[in-house]
């Protein structure tokens, strides 16, 4: 059974570590089928970045699903253009962040999340709100680092996550604490070590939760919102170039 | 992998049922190791039958766990005692209508439960809300049967479900359709052939969720609401047995 | 007029305390038949020790309804089985925690509550919830306390929730302060002397209202979610003791 | 023990009416100062009557106090000016709908309120957010009849309300039924017999909730919302008379 | 376009200064038609004077629109009597705290409120519920100052303020600052100088949504909760004067 | 002042239809820049169609802020990438749909939408909680049209949605109608005639606020989640151009 795990973002050094930790924990009978999107800014960093990494994820899940991909993974925490995804797909799709605060949820009261930048803090908290997570969800925490960092400066940034960590479990009181960025699984178990509580990186689970949906025969309902896109002709041609202003 | 399914009510038939389907999903390297609960009820409906299920479901999670198993399916619609097994397993513990609505809402937008008796109908409608599926729970049906009659009655009873399942896509504008008891589990190839919209009984999956989160070492925190419980001593003697009027 | 108070720990001499609480508060005409719950834990803290007390609960009450008890106070502050509680009863059931809440809702426009232990913050939060509490309910804080040190060690726990209740008024806002436990209501005189705000101890309240839907003629409904328990026959023999395991 | 019971419109006659229904279910050693407002609309019939007819009530509050009431009650089910009330009271003050809104959240799982004009369904189901009622609340109908005419026509308008309660079981599943109005009271047992479930009118238990109150020596807070109106000079004299328009 | 700006407290000094204000913000072809109610508090601290404003302010309206006001401003960041204006209105109606946090959410993902005193918090934190704000409100913080104090002691309270508004931008990571006080917006220049994010004084924008409304032909629906009030006849003389107490 | 008008479909005669409306409700002073995204959709029917329309609509915002716009108005009542527009626009950024919805909660307390196709009923239904509807907007009904028939097929479409106002109106009680529709704009007198309530487009409003910020002084804060995007070299070059499976 193939999966698709697609990394939004245009750095293949990032997509290469998800996928190390995909294929990990995918379990027997699972092939990873690992994409970098192309076109798209290097780490997805706030709202902008989202929305321009999306059309080129759409395109590989559409390409993936034409070389036998039975399911899809959005490597990415944002979970951007999980909704669009799941329109343009026959098979399931998981998010991130979707996947790893359902996990959350299933082992823990209450949790906590530790993510990069002060910019995804509210995005992250949208997505709470979106996968129900209620009081559930203690807090989001920003370690301010780029995303980037995560990757090439491991030895300086590894102690700040693990300081935000540290920090949920004694003043959130985290029952556990989830790792709010793709880029941060190659560390699970360098962060999970000393921590207390279950430190969740949402990667294997995710894999597990497509081809779970899969195997047991759940596909994306094409009845309603996720209905495949309409085939419509442009109304009319489009000479004008610049801005229409008068 | 041994995972614990366990029925809490005590319908021996009801868990060779479902312990079929679950074998028929579980994936390889899976062993499913199908109990029923003693002493309970001979099925769940409603708060009261619930109620006098769980001490028993709590003992055989106990027991299970001292004979390997590493995660435990509670194969009732009604969730029932969720917390408390939590609260007694190291290992993860999900519920058959918690792991049916989280396939739901990865896999449409907006879907509807059927259920049996009408006294489950507010049950589910707050397990909706615990589980956070706010307005994507379009609506709850009862087609008004005893549970125990999907399993003695299938062919009476299976014309009524699927017209609540054709209801639901119809009225509710529903894009998927939960069976909401584990007693319909069974009948799940036939209840689905004709909706047109994805039919989804949670057995499969939850047992898919629970060797997914074991298997990425996700195992239940200890840390807080679901610590184990504490060990006390009886405060005194309690000489009284008739209850105490003055 | 008897109203039932029933103890769903084991602990006689905890029912004693809070019965004496209850008859002080109850008014004219109205009979307290106190009832110590039979074979469960000694203290109710957290929900395996919750799940473990319900049936004896349930059977208490059924039992006093024979006496001739009208309503039920369940008298512990994690609201155990409440509904379970309704489906059984004919007359209304009164939860202690429910008791508390809707009385400091209508005294004061934010509120916090002081427990015992940890692991029963999620439990009253969710309780929160459940009566609609929203941001009226600031916070719910622990001292830290086992339950029964409460009757045993009050000299040592007593300031340790007094500290609490301080914190509530001064860093919470709070305008009023309900006692979170039981256990608490022998002390109320003196946790509440120095508060400058109200200090709400929910038994009193809890049998006020019980009394009071019983006196104006309102009994559980039993056209729904709490209709009595269905009479069923065992679908078959159950031969197998040990957990079928395959 | 004094309780006062404030019609908040102008219509003696109705205040009458209700003050029996108190006096009826008050309980041995309660006093009923049954105060019609003066200067207020003859109903209280949407937003506007609302706020014309608080002021009044305000100073019946206060002057009740200063004869000895201990409690009050607001006989009006839009609850008007519930949180004033209260800043201006030492002593509880319950609303008609809280009142019964609680009660009905005690014996069902869920139930409809009936009420007169359409307008009040928005202001009903305000009041059903702010106690908490959640889904609880399944609907409020509108039997489009003037409050007085519950006073004038009851043999036309009667039947009218016994419809709407008996749509409420049938269509919308209510276990318990809410009389939203008070000039309903008076014909609760008519409009109770035949209904299948519980009928609640809130006069009898807002009674026994103030009461209660009171009895178990609970004030209202004055730390915070609800602290006494500040004594304040007018800033300057207001030579201006007519609109300023400049 | 004439807008009409009631101030329901009756400091004509107040007025003055906001009128100032929104004539500075209103833009082309409108204006400004300023109103002191007449014997209300002089400044509007909490429920009780909320209340005793509210009629004042309806008769201002009523007056406003007969002479040719189309659409109103309600300028106290209360908001009180909201709902009832819009039921005597037939132009729009705007409240002072609506438009500032609609405001506010346009440009800003998480804002804070400062406001004067205390009692002043849960009032607006509801109207943040009301608006709509969820999260996006972080806090409503007061700086502990009456009312007036804004008008007449300037020099110490401004800093006051200030301060809360730098706690807001630190503490709470607010990305914007509403001032939660229409006596501050005579001082939006000064207080949002060194801000670092936007500081926003709603009276300008409520003028522009009025007349934004009114210039694209929405009028208040009369249709159903805002329908104007029914005229009624008094039941019946009322010659009871003193309180009826038997 | 110039305010953009940004179309993020690729329709150009839906951009003019659009824009003659904006500019018939500007008032003095507003210039309109009308631009049509390059590239995108004809019309925006669903998830899939606006991911594909953002990155356009972005270019479109930065390129009309160099040519002097101080504001932006989406076109399109998904409100497409609202979010990501407001981090890359210095200037405020309005929504179609939300300030219709704004609109409507100012002058109605309970309103429904009129959309096109079923796939926009569960996005709108979204974008009314993102603004807080909550229960004020009843209903969102589709008229099963295609977005581009509104323009080429008026004769055949209008009777369509002039019959879902009529059932709003009658079925869902609203007291005004929102038209859920860019395309419907230029209907709206016809649509809006006979309805009894008031029917609400919102390209109009959306103008005005769009302008009153600007006017206010209200910029984007770029303090959080609407910082501009970072910028970002990438990690390494991208020499896979097909899919990476291994």
């Amino acid at each position: 059974m193939k999966i698709h795990l697609i990394n939004p973002n245009s750095t293949v050094g990032m997509t290469d570590a998800i996928a190390r930790t995909a294929r990990a924990h995918a379990g027997p009978g699972i092939e990873i089928m690992a994409v970098t999107a192309r076109g798209t800014p290097p780490s997805i960093e706030g709202y902008a970045d989202e929305a321009r990494a999306v059309p080129a994820m759409l395109d590989a899940i559409i390409a993936a699903e034409a070389q036998g991909a039975v399911a899809h993974v959005i490597a990415c925490f944002d979970d951007p253009g999980l909704d669009a995804a799941r329109a343009v797909a026959m098979g399931p799709v998981i998010g991130l962040c979707e996947a790893a605060l359902i996990a959350a949820g299933r082992i823990a009261k209450r949790f906590s999340v530790v993510t990069t930048l002060p910019r995804a803090v509210p995005i992250i908290e949208d997505l709470g709100d979106r996968y129900g997570c209620g009081r559930a969800l203690c807090a989001v925490h920003a370690a301010d680092i780029p995303v980037l960092d995560l990757e090439f400066a491991p030895v300086q940034t590894l102690p700040l996550i693990a300081r935000k960590i540290r920090q949920s479990v004694e003043e959130d009181r985290a029952e556990a604490v989830v790792l709010g960025c793709a880029g941060m699984s190659a560390h699970l178990e360098q962060l999970g070590r000393d921590a207390g509580v279950p430190v969740i990186d949402g990667v294997g689970f995710a894999i597990r939760m497509a081809a779970g949906l899969a195997a047991t025969g759940l596909l994306t309902s094409k009845a309603g919102a996720y209905a495949l896109p309409r085939v419509k002709q442009a109304a009319e041609a489009q000479p004008r170039v610049a801005p229409l202003t008068r």
